[in-house]
């Protein structure tokens, strides 16, 4: 009995959490698999251990469209052969992803999106539009349910750019305008131009909109060593579950 | 001049970490990019977490070599289209990974592979031959390279298959052979099979073969929630650090 009881907890549990009951229920969003063209692996790794420790229960959602392009990440050059988001986000998810449309926002506390160009290749047209790019639909609805439940959503790397253009006036952090560990720190003055208020902070640290309930971290927009990116993360997802 | 050291030093800085002096240098080697034909991308991570944190100084490898076949991994089906295995690990090494062929032992103070099925696929035959495996040549040489320096080796997961290939009577463990959190318990059989001797571990522990300098932890042989398989890892390069 107890063998066929276990049995059906494992079949029912999502990906990473011990914790079944009591935890928040937290959806995190992916946009594949790998820095270049997809969610930067890195980072989504460390938003799942930091989930898991604290007990949450997450689940994991991509959109079900073809990816911008894929990038060979040795070369850096564009590669051949389409790929799908939600099925190549499964190499994170462990084959446990499922479509962003269903993703059903009452279901779940708060919500979290890694960065990686795919934020910005796939969840949005970021990359190629800049301060005028459209964000996904079904990403666009996601932001917005969690923001007008009052649920705090939380985003790392370049990811905040997507909360930038759903929710103006929004306060985020990319790290830092300049500095020769912020190469992409043009990105500051983009979100600025979308109407949203930037926060600097170091790649340990996150800025939490108390007013929105949004929390950001720099990650990898900064060039530093991966354990500070995890620890950053860390202090993201802390401050994320105490606004549940 | 600071600014020109700075880049210098960025410039030839490895993956992620922040000592360039005095950490140990240690190889690791991937197998692909995903748990169903790759390196399992969060014990990888963890990995590289952890040797950051202890200041170790980090290159990747992979071998340069199609991947025995590429796994949708939602649907479990093999897809079509090649993919080459340095190519899709470079996906968790942000595009810094060497061809294997490119591994100079001497350089290096330890060896680590993580774990995921591209262990058992790309890096030698043990998903189809079992018992009867080839290792990869390339792969092969690495881990009797580093052994007969008495070098320390890491290994997660279902990796320590290949010091059971390699190592006659290395002592490793793959976690439990029985019970409902090991589906792949079988396993344990396999590599006794080997000549190995397996010792039972829990997920958080790692068993280390003082005599052969290989320290292994069960990490996803066990069916578990993730910050559990990052703290095993954990416990394992700390053990290894130990050992240069």
């Amino acid at each position: 009995m107890l063998r066929v009881l276990n049995k059906s907890i494992r079949a029912n549990r999502c990906f990473h959490t011990g914790s079944i009951v009591m935890g928040k229920k937290v959806a995190v969003v992916l946009s594949g698999c790998g820095v270049y063209d997809g969610t930067e692996v890195h980072e989504a790794s460390a938003c799942l251990v930091h989930l898991s420790r604290a007990g949450a229960e997450v689940k994991m959602f991509a959109p079900d469209i073809e990816q911008m392009h894929s990038i060979n990440h040795i070369s850096g050059e564009v590669m051949e052969g389409g790929r799908n988001v939600l099925v190549e986000s499964a190499r994170i998810g462990r084959g446990k992803v499922e479509p962003l449309t269903l993703l059903n926002e009452p279901d779940y506390d708060a919500l979290v999106i890694p960065g990686g160009f795919g934020a910005a290749k796939n969840l949005s047209s970021w990359a190629v539009d800049n301060v005028d790019c459209d964000v996904n639909n079904e990403v666009e609805k996601t932001i917005k349910d969690f923001h007008s439940n009052r649920k705090p959503i939380g985003l790392t790397c370049i990811a905040p750019v997507l909360a930038a253009k759903c929710l103006p006036g929004v306060e985020v952090t990319l790290g830092r305008a300049e500095g020769d560990d912020w190469p992409y720190g043009g990105t500051v003055g983009a979100v600025q131009q979308c109407g949203a208020v930037h926060v600097e902070k170091d790649v340990t640290e996150c800025h939490v909109d108390t007013n929105m309930r949004v929390v950001t971290t720099p990650a990898y927009m900064c060039n530093t060593s991966v354990h500070r990116v995890f620890d950053g993360i860390g202090v993201m997802v802390d401050k994320l579950l105490k606004l549940c």
